[in-house]
């Protein structure tokens, strides 16, 4: 299990993680229940507040405890805990306790009451900022109100679902075209 | 340039291509203008009918023709041309003809009247199915109506933007873990 060391990162830049696509794993809590869901459907919305808008489906336990409590943690994990992230996916926290079966460490975050995944690259401490889509399409607005990055390594091998059971492992290859943005556009 | 062969795709599969996170080119025409943006804030929302939101800002010269015609292609370019994509980001359709500008081959599609981009790997139509966060937040829900994908390679090597100039390009390793799938998870 990766153990990362973690700073404070500015909410305004989350962008730099979720917007390449990841699977990530949101975490909630709501009175005595806890749980974990693998999400794949989410997209940034805004820079400031820092806006993501997530599909979760109200099939799933999570569902509930994040519409009840308000609240969640978008943790993004990286490659070494994929074969987790998929377990996780494909359990309902109705039967199990997802921390304890797959010994994840909660980790409390300071403005949610839901845990952070310690064992996860970046940890998005999220409060619910607009559920008016939540019935028609299960889609909520969440604000980032405090992001907690790892110090190293600089780019996370993230996991990129295809469907079918089939993932994407993010290139190494970084390509910089600086020169070819206006000012302003970066 | 690359030219791709393609064929019909079934419009609930698009997942495969969308999920994963990558920078997409959007096409739209309206009376006698056609342009194209680049687009990196868009997520998956329905397998069928395929729903696609989209985030689309009210300073991009594509927004009126695309709420005024009420229709798009989604295209999903390649690292071959990912220098013309970022040009593309950087350009605005109120100064120059993207299209001529950048030696891109405009296609007709069978479902819009907004051209299809035939250097980039897939097609997807789309009609648009919910303005309702347009005022709101920028954010346009399009159905795919007819999607043409390119027969080979059969994973294209696409662009993911990190920001700040920084993109992520596809990696080569795909991971299957259909064996932990449960059924009717895949």
């Amino acid at each position: 299990m990766p153990r990362y060391t973690k700073k404070d990162f500015p909410t305004h830049n989350i962008r730099r993680f979720l917007e390449p696509g990841p699977i990530v794993l949101v975490s909630s809590a709501h009175k005595d229940q806890v749980n974990i869901m693998t999400m794949g459907w989410h997209m940034m919305m805004e820079f400031s507040p820092a806006l993501i808008a997530c599909l979760i489906s109200s099939g799933n336990h999570s569902f509930d405890l994040i519409r009840n409590s308000r609240q969640c943690v978008i943790n993004i994990p990286t490659v070494d805990i994929a074969e987790t992230v998929v377990k996780i996916g494909n359990t309902s926290g109705r039967e199990i306790d997802k921390f304890f079966a797959f010994g994840l460490t909660p980790k409390p975050g300071t403005h949610v009451r839901a845990p952070l995944i310690d064992e996860c690259y970046a940890n998005f401490e999220c409060t619910l900022a607009d559920a008016g889509w939540a019935k028609e399409y299960n889609v909520f607005v969440f604000e980032v109100v405090k992001a907690h990055v790892a110090t190293s390594p600089k780019l996370p091998k993230t996991i990129h679902y295809r469907g079918d059971g089939e993932f994407m492992i993010s290139g190494s290859e970084t390509k910089k075209w600086r020169r070819l943005f206006r000012p302003g556009m970066l």
